[in-house]
């Protein structure tokens, strides 16, 4: 409440002095109606930034939309125009790491047909029914403010605070006029009680029923009752006449009350509502087919992504290898073995240990045999060492890197120092890891061959 | 396979062919160098592309992240700059529209600062790790170039071919003579029994027990029992030396055909292994980063989305228009009602009916009622008709607009030409529930005041 002192005290004295009530009720209906006008103007002006938001943003996702285009097709064109993908193209066997950079790109040429979308539905549809809404908030506006006038007049028209006060000055007017017939019955009454003295009991027993009277005393006694019957019918008639006045003001204070609190309670709660005719609901529209738009690209987002999970996912460095191998039969398919030639109608075709041969070949069997344990333990301790390394080459290759995603913890902390400090931490762990990644393979590799 | 007709042709005399073999063997090794070479090269040119790709698609993020941002900041300072938000931050009771269009500004602002650190986890990290991937690609192709030349030295060195037909040549020699030497033998059987004619049984009896015979007899016999026993000798012996030739011969066959067997099935496979060494763990790795990025920023829209769409659910025109009702108490808050003040003394303060004035009430009472009820009963009328126009207006304000998501069925059909169609059809129908809308209000409106 923005009422002074001053205006509070008033206000109080408003309930008794309908003139100040009224004053007050006029300046009301003036904020009633700058309340519609300036409601009106900040709907139109929000209605008018949205607008002016959407045709923005339908800029920025155009750009955006054009740049992911540019760069889909820049790699495509580049793919295409390779021998590689054309021998791939044949026959479908894309080896896994470049079936993960097809999916990228494909996720990102539908990011730019989405965000084109995007684009289009803010400058086409969404900006159109704006501007819709604000021409119906406009012209209800001017409907309300018009009804608005209209029942202000109108209310005004009844004059109440005009009729109250004629009302009660004409109740107090007959209130008086009562009184002063009551007082003037009364002093009647009194001087009749006076003049009769003692014989109160005898006149007050019948006053007109005593016939043995003298004629002077007679005469007064009758002018003293036709006195009292005339103040009696004066004060009679005058309290019926305040009681009728006192009745048209309570009424009058009602009927006042009734009207000013009907267009308090629901003139003015109906215009407001007359005013919002569809308001929210046009408005909620258009954000719901923002939020229909804009989620349709994120789950279109959310999907790519899914597929190039699914790439990576399928990463195969075994299924690659073979595959390739099959793709290169000239280099990779073992030769056929050496067959043996018998000379002619020889028939035998295995070696053969007869006599002085069996001696000699045992001793060469033996040889070989030793020569062949000492190599299987040799090799089977060359293995343990081996697959000891390459476990530690993957630990190291799949090791958690914290720092990887720092950024978007970045731009959620304010303390973008420490996030510095982190960064370089991060680069010397990387270096680390990085060394001792290369001494393991190089060890590995030592081992190998 | 590459190889035409005559390939074929001498890949199968290779298998009788020992040199022949030898030449596609040697093919084949350089083939296998030539593929890790080409291997190493189409990996490093994908590493290549997808660090190019990382960098520009930072760019297209940051420049998309500064619109969003110049964006979201364009306006939040509109509104920071306007009196109404100092108000509403006050008592943080905005009305519920204004509510809608901070949180549609703060989801922008969440984008922007996404959509940086997606490109700064390109740029940094990301292509960072693409750069020592391709290192690592590079180092272990010649690693295993080196380790593959020194396999194939060693196979060549063995010269297999060439022992292998060292080996056949000498069998067959040994097999020729060995041939040979039975036919002298069986050449000297058949003269000794020619000369000893009928007396073949006795001869072959005993040949050296007969004491008994002529002189010239018995050196003739005895000469052919010498050459006899010579040529069985020399027979024994070059079936020995034959065996232990074909024996050789088949030893070399066996360990020719290992060696060849051992170097394509295993050392080749090895190789390829050691070539790929965490290739694909490492590659996995950065696109994982990259899906984890991109998939956080994806999530943030998520969440932001939901966020506009509880706002958008919150919208409250009963709510709003009692907060403003509440908020502006000089315009809406119903002034004090006028007080009865009884004139000195008075202590009646409601209507009475006493005597004449009784009829009179009476008969206003009656008019009043029965003008009250034929008001109500045309209220009421008047009522229903309001209730059903404000319902189809209401149903022309949430009508569905399947045109309006028209932008992203456009992307993905390729009949452009129909969706221009049904745009025209769309704006039509725009056009005609929107002169239904107005008229709807209208008399609405009309039927209201």
């Amino acid at each position: 409440m923005n009422a002074t002192t001053l205006e509070l005290v008033l206000l109080d004295i408003s309930r008794v002095i309908p003139p100040i009530a009224t004053y007050f009720v006029s300046v009301a209906m003036g904020e009633q109606v700058r309340g519609l006008d300036s409601q009106a103007e900040s709907r139109q002006q929000l209605l008018q930034d949205v607008a002016d938001f959407l045709r923005r943003k339908a800029e920025v996702e155009q750009e955006y939309s054009r740049g992911l285009e540019k760069l889909s097709e820049r790699f495509s064109a580049k793919i295409r125009g390779s021998k590689e993908h054309q021998n791939f193209r044949k026959d479908q066997n894309l080896p896994s790491p470049l079936n993960c950079w097809y999916t990228i790109l494909n996720q990102t040429r539908q990011a730019s047909r989405d965000h084109g979308a995007l684009s289009e539905i803010y400058t086409g549809h969404l900006v159109l029914r704006l501007v819709h809404i604000s021409e119906d908030v406009g012209r209800l506006a001017r409907k309300s403010k018009e009804m608005e006038q209209q029942m202000q007049d109108e209310l005004l028209k009844l004059n109440l605070a005009f009729v109250y006060l004629q009302a009660m000055k004409s109740y107090q007017t007959y209130r008086i006029d009562c009184l002063n017939a009551e007082a003037k019955l009364r002093e009647a009454e009194r001087q009749e009680e006076k003049r009769s003295g003692g014989k109160h009991s005898d006149l007050s027993g019948s006053p007109g029923g005593a016939g043995l009277d003298k004629t002077p005393r007679r005469t007064s006694l009758r002018k003293v009752e036709r006195l009292l019957e005339k103040r009696q019918s004066k004060f009679l008639e005058s309290k019926l006449k305040c009681a009728k006045a006192r009745n048209d003001y309570l009424l009058n204070l009602h009927t006042a009350n009734s009207a000013m609190s009907n267009y308090y309670v629901r003139d003015v709660a109906d215009l407001l509502d007359c005013f919002d005719l569809g308001f929210h609901l046009s408005l909620g529209k258009v954000l719901r087919t923002y939020l229909a738009a804009e989620s349709r690209a994120q789950a279109s987002w959310q999907q790519g992504l899914c597929a190039i999970e699914g790439a990576v996912d399928a990463l195969d460095p075994l299924g690659d290898k073979s595959r390739m191998m099959e793709a290169n039969p000239a280099a990779y398919c073992p030769p056929l073995s050496f067959d043996y030639q018998p000379h002619e109608g020889d028939e035998v075709s295995e070696v053969r240990a007869e006599g002085p041969l069996r001696n000699e070949l045992v001793s060469r069997f033996q040889h070989i045999q030793s020569r062949l344990n000492s190599i299987t333990l040799e090799t089977d301790e060359v293995n343990k060492t081996l697959k000891a390394t390459l476990q530690s080459l993957i630990d190291l290759l799949t090791a958690e890197e914290p720092e990887a995603l720092d950024a978007f913890q970045g731009c959620q902390s304010t303390e973008s120092l420490k996030s510095t400090g982190s960064d370089a931490g991060g680069k010397q762990a990387l270096a680390k890891r990085r060394a001792n990644q290369q001494d393991t393979e190089s060890f590995y590799i030592m081992v190998e061959s």
